[in-house]
């Protein structure tokens, strides 16, 4: 039996637009120290890039009272896929585009998270500064961590079954991993659009917020790198919560952090591709105890419970 | 435009079947310098896989006299789509499974090379060697290079645009990188199914003999294994004939050898992925004179010539 | 003013005699999953090294009815240097020469540890497995970890100055970097004689036993394989107690685990080298809470309190 | 016996002056592309140092007509160490101190090389810019390759023999490893005085000038950060004469440019510490063809020839 469409419904996570109170501190956080580069302003944002992102934005940082997650922007596979979006009776709405890209479709999934789908996008290809690399945007940078791209966005969800489904049909999402509790309950889910083993991660929210957001990834090309970055991290003051460590889900090497605003930020490295079309998602039960799996990492309860934005008491 | 559905044809090169006169110092190349895993013997053949691969077979070495590859096969995206391929006028035929995987579609693209696509197949998840990761298919191997998994073929061709041209219809291989004389002739065609930036790559062979195996490209997690790789191969005697170095075109970390029956190997880590829809071919003009491109590498003109079968004279 | 002779009395640490009464499982832990290699076996020991260490033996492992260590031994700088440690007045005693090295004088530390200088010693170069790099003493190995080389010990001292002063006097170490509770009580000295930032470390004991292990380190050549090796061990059910993670003390990257006799082995990499003659330590004071400094990692009180032999209640 | 005391004579590699007729540009990129930083300007050099060296100045820069090195500086291992150097009949004179040190004694090598050896040194230690790592001298820099500290330098010699003889008597250099033609002339000697396997080189000089520098050597940690460093130097127009890639001798991985005013310019990692006392020399012979030894690495005939300043001809 063929596999239905919606697979091919969107082909990669596009952007993040993340809130915070303290604009200035979080924009030298993301240029000067993970090493992001400006490519526009427009009144109350900054628009960046990393080294490899092939678009004009992958970051967008907007002023707020409270830290969060705007939106999250995912590239259409065609325009075709877009209409097929748009015309899904997702009850949202065309907006206009934004720096960077076309008309987008926008609409919320059941924990309140604001998606936009487009399809007409900017390449970044900017005069003076293009790379001996042809196949590469720009130069790279060598500033700070020297972050290469964005990967992938982790969601909080009050119902991550719930949130897991929509994506699935909303914009194509094919399960990868999943966390449970020992009696069942989902934890976690661990969602592609991508070969990567995740773009998109809902994680339970035990606090009756809603729209929260876990972290924003952003990969670098090697483990040496994340460890690098997490020696920045240090020498700016900058809260390291947890890592550099190996997620058992994914295979991802990482190291999280608070940026100025009080966003999680975590910068990433390594995990492995999903090839095949018929993938059985790995299961994981979550252990007992103070430990993480494989390599018993010590456990950060703020990990489990700090999102943004804050709903007290974690 | 909606993009054309060929695309889907198939998921992921499947595994690739070398031919060489020398089969047990092969062997013992592939298991104990590289450190596949031996999962099956038949006749004249031996099936290996990487640690992290998900099939039972990813390498087939089989006894012959010459060096060379027998066929190429790749894993359809979808039973659907096996049809698709089986019913597209490629002049081909249905074979039986082979050790791991069921029945496939065979053709030969117009340099003469042999292809196989199939869809079922068996998942290894070897009793008594399981992984504490249950995302992967077994535990990880310590021997040796440790290769993690089959990343692409490179096949030589006297006509590089109709392969090219040949894999786009019968794989839906999209083009990612091309390399050109200055007068436009074309030397190379790095062609991708997966978000990988190429999984099939054709050569230009100026040797009239047709069906010749440039390399098979095993790929490890680090460029560090790279390093390291070469180190075990000048300790294991093993012909290193380019590398440790780095590939402008796919910006892939490489060491080519040779291995004892002939056959050109590339153990390979890095690259970029591609998730842009719409990604434009990036095109690279060969230089002039002795020195690759970026890196300004000296040149070893064996790589340009040397193929198997060994056609005499370079 | 001239430094003291002191300094040029030992050349480096020569090897570490770990008891164990699990002698087989230690001893396949050691070459299966570390890649040590067996170069003689005696009575209850087997003699083992590391594939860049040049002597016969860096570790030797003795079956006992508890873990612990049996002896440290020092190589002298010279065979002057050795009979000036003999002549020093520490209240030892000349012992014939063990498997690879000659005669020795062994003495004890106010803690109980007993140590051994020796000066002649065999270099391992064995038949048939001569390495092309003519600057190594044999082809490396490429099984488990591979572990290159003894690096350092670190022993359980009730009074962490006396032991410093000893070994300062005894031996000619150095101090490197110390590690001081608020109110000034030395918990840990980290003392070199060579260019590394320790050779030997003290770390304070609150159990009254004496004599006691805190860990043996082997090292790696890089990061990645510290990393790699934790995955090993997570595949190998070997308890990891801490790490992978960064001390600040000596910049070392680290991962900590319990061999199957019980004592604690460190594989490290990286840290710094100590050239300047007139070094200051540096001085780190332990801070509240219950995580490490820099990169703000979490507190595993084991870490603290467990050695060997066990004292019980930790 | 006793080894003679004219190892402790010099502690370690000090500093290089490097002349150059394009100060402007060699400057960005010994800042810039290199990340070391200015510590000092005066007249018409600028003083430089890498993140973790320990002194104020380990590079100095001198606007000169031509390429190549005015002077190289050993720190002494001790006062007296110097008195002894002074008074050793090296034919040399007392010099006053440079920024960065006190009184150095002033000598040229039998290829006229200029030395100084100096003991009093200004430890770095900035205000505003304390690192959290207490045993470092300051922040570390995330600046272009960041090189961490001076290595090594490497000499152009017409009789290698007299000058590896007079490092020895004068600076106490030891011998670690030698690369003869296969008739026994000698064509380089790698010579320590740290545990490092070299800190100073000789390399055959068959042009007749004299004075000439081969190369100075700026380390960092890993090798992932030569590859790194690569990458910089092709994107900022930077000539990549030789690497990345493996020295057999000392186990180095390299790569090697020409810094805007022509000198040569090693980037390097890794490579073995010599603890043993009584080492002796790993012997090469240089082999025919036109590859390097282990990895089997194309030769670039440069590399044997140019120099600075340049003689004309190789």
């Amino acid at each position: 039996m063929p596999l239905p469409d919606k697979p091919t419904r969107t082909a990669h996570l596009g952007h993040v637009e993340l809130l915070g109170p303290r604009p200035e501190e979080s924009l030298r956080f993301f240029t000067d120290v993970l090493g992001m580069t400006i490519t526009a302003r427009e009144a109350q944002s900054v628009y960046l890039r990393g080294w490899r992102d092939y678009e004009r934005c992958t970051v967008k940082l907007t002023e707020a009272a409270a830290p969060g997650v705007a939106h999250i922007a995912f590239r259409a596979a065609s325009s075709a896929a877009l209409e097929a979006v748009a015309s899904a009776g997702l009850g949202g709405e065309w907006v206009d585009g934004d720096v960077g890209h076309g008309a987008a479709y926008s609409f919320r999934d059941p924990d309140g998270h604001r998606f936009e789908v487009y399809w007409e996008t900017e390449s970044y290809r900017p005069d003076g500064d293009a790379s001996v690399f042809v196949n590469q945007a720009a130069r790279s940078t060598a500033r700070g961590a020297a972050v290469a791209q964005i990967d992938h966005v982790n969601l909080m969800s009050r119902d991550v079954g719930a949130s897991r489904a929509f994506a699935a049909d909303a914009l194509g999402c094919r399960l990868s991993e999943q966390l449970l509790t020992p009696d069942g309950h989902e934890l976690g889910a661990w969602l592609r659009v991508t070969s990567k083993a995740y773009d998109l991660t809902y994680t339970a929210d035990r606090a009756p917020v809603g729209d929260r957001l876990h972290h924003l990834a952003l990969r670098v090309d090697t483990r040496e790198e994340v460890l690098r970055a997490a020696d920045l991290f240090a020498e700016h003051g900058i809260f390291i919560e947890l890592g550099p460590a190996r997620h058992d889900i994914g295979g991802t090497f990482f190291v999280y952090v608070y940026e100025p605003s009080g966003n999680r930020i975590e910068v990433c490295a390594g995990g492995y591709l999903i090839f095949s079309p018929d993938w059985q998602p790995a299961v994981w039960t979550v252990g007992e105890g103070d430990r993480f799996q494989a390599w018993n990492t010590p456990f950060v309860s703020s990990f489990m419970t700090y999102a943004t934005p804050d709903a007290g008491g974690g």
